[in-house]
């Protein structure tokens, strides 16, 4: 992998680059859509490379227990099985196993308080995490070292180490027990990797919750290392502005020279605030699932085309939207698909809201390269 | 429309044929998809359209429904509405009103017994027949004359005149009165077609149940008025030899130069017993539910992508297979998408499934001309 920068704004810390994978070029900074199982919902991999998406984001924990990641080798690797010839990263698992333990991150906030185990998480050593398949009840042993495997038998373009997601609420003294795990975890993965690289690169993951102090102990230990890239993972406060807060007292303390990715988070709001902090990639599901409950992207906001108001918009989405749902179909035409509960209403949806992320994307590139921000 | 015979088989009535119609050519034999809503499950049409399915079956009552024949027709008719340049037929809206009244005639050998109405419909008279919307509890009326207008609206190249779908199970007194009135209906369907035939022509739908005697009486009747086809409809039987015994004696009794249409039926078996009859179109909506069960044809029969054995299969499902799911994908994928629940598993295979009939058909067509079957 090489990182390149092409333009730095002169008015914040933004840039423009292009991260050269085996896969291809992405530029940044650029959307990740978060296509779980190998495939973005209600896409097929060939309309979604037409669409242009340039990096796809790939879960780990799901592949491993479905179709398993040995499968996923046997038929040639991620890029072969998925047929996707463009850049792919995978995580290491860790954010969904621990997700399971503690329950979401969002969920928690919602709830305010720390979720039970719900039983599939069996023990967490230093070894790793012992967890049940939710498919068929085996145990299986997550650890840094297994995580890499895993993600050698996938062969994706960038792969992430194994670390712990803790919970939001949590003691100091823990957080900073769980921090320095992680970065054990990361480093043996760090190992594992390095041992047979592939062609691979790796992010390592930044954490420390929403403690300033132990976010910039995470900068300095994990950018000690030789990781390709850097990754900022956990939560970072229950806001947008303290997100914002976090990012911008931790974005200097990352090298300018290797490429940044922010995990989980790709709402129009916060690429569009963490963008001058410098962030390069932004993967997240939100156009995607937006895309399935109705809700289309405009440059105007967001349009809930199930709406009965749509049903007699004899156009497309958005004018001079150049994507294919905008070229063959109206707004009338996609609610009543909605309301007739036609899975071909998600596809059409998804599609616009994808082009409108890359187009989107696109126009950030040439903001930044005019030093418009 | 007109319809062109290029070539009728020495061994069979099976014919090779051209409809001309508005909106392009459909070749006979041929096979005609179900999109009920305007749209067929899983596909959008501008993919239907490149598979080269050249005539689509749209339910009238599923679209007077939602999203309302009148929203279609400011949407400058169907083909505009749903984005299709090739061909459409509508139905009445008969066959699904009756079978809310009699449950289907399917479900009605299952259970050997006529299923009572479940109240959606309220009252069947000369008129016609007055439900209430399963949508938002309406009171509709539909008859010969509501129906064609509904027709109108939509603006199909091939429309269907109301008619009775009679239960399986009926007294043969019960089934003649059926029969006169459908008979009278279709003529009234016709009359209000002719006022404004809107460049639509019109297939009379042949009746009489299991009643070969009926059914002969129903020839007689229709074929003296000016239909531009015949199709075929209601119960023929409990077995396929029953239906192909009925339409062997039928067949001759319908016109050689006008195209016939066999409703509703378009298995494979069906569809090779019936075109040496000289059934020219079929619809169906097996091969499109069989995909979206995971069943995917081939020229050897059906494989169940959904079993096991198919998850390290790393080929097309056909060898050979022109299709797009069979160029980009392998079984061993597909197989991983239907067990993660991936939208996308049934999008592939109703791809190759649809594609499959399309090839099939031009198959047939090869091979009636010359004179193998």
């Amino acid at each position: 992998m090489k990182f390149e920068i092409l333009h730095s704004s002169s008015k914040s810390r933004a840039r423009v680059g292009r991260i050269h994978t085996p896969h291809g070029i992405i530029d940044t900074p650029n959307f990740v859509a978060v296509g779980t199982n190998g495939t973005l919902k209600a896409l097929d991999n060939k309309t979604v490379q037409e669409i242009g998406l340039q990096l796809m984001f790939c879960n780990t924990y799901h592949l491993l227990l479905q179709p398993g990641t040995e499968i996923v080798r046997e038929g040639g690797g991620i890029h072969n099985f998925i047929n996707r010839q463009l850049p792919i990263i995978t995580d290491s698992g860790g954010f969904q196993v621990f997700s399971l333990a503690y329950g979401s991150v969002a969920n928690e906030l919602k709830s305010r308080g720390t979720k039970k185990t719900d039983g599939t998480v069996l023990k967490i050593t230093e070894e790793g995490v012992l967890f049940r398949s939710y498919r068929d009840g085996k145990k299986i042993l997550l650890t840094p070292e297994s995580s890499i495997e895993a993600q050698k038998n996938l062969g994706a373009d960038i792969i992430i180490p194994f670390d712990e997601l803790p919970p939001y609420h949590i003691d100091r003294e823990v957080l900073v027990k769980s921090l320095e795990r992680t970065h054990r975890w990361e480093e043996r993965s760090l190992q594992a990797h390095l041992k047979n690289p592939q062609n691979q690169a790796m992010y390592a993951v930044i954490h420390g919750g929403v403690d300033a102090d132990l976010r910039q102990k995470s900068c300095e230990v994990l950018t000690n290392l030789p990781f390709d890239g850097f990754a900022i993972g956990g939560s970072m406060g229950k806001t947008k502005d303290e997100m914002i807060g976090m990012l911008t007292a931790m974005m200097p303390l990352l090298p300018r020279e290797k490429p940044n990715h922010l995990l989980g988070i790709g709402d129009l709001e916060s690429i569009t605030g963490c963008i001058p902090l410098g962030i390069d990639t932004f993967d997240s599901s939100y156009p995607t699932r937006a895309a399935r409950h109705g809700m289309a992207l405009t440059g105007t906001g967001p349009l809930n085309l199930t709406k009965g108001e749509y049903g007699s918009r004899f156009e497309p989405i958005q004018k001079g939207c150049s994507c294919s749902t905008c070229a063959h179909f109206t707004m009338a035409y996609i609610n009543h698909l909605f309301k007739a509960r036609e899975m071909t209403a998600l596809t059409l949806t998804t599609i616009h809201n994808l082009h409108f992320m890359v187009e989107l994307m696109r126009r950030y590139r040439e903001a930044i390269a005019a030093d418009l921000l």
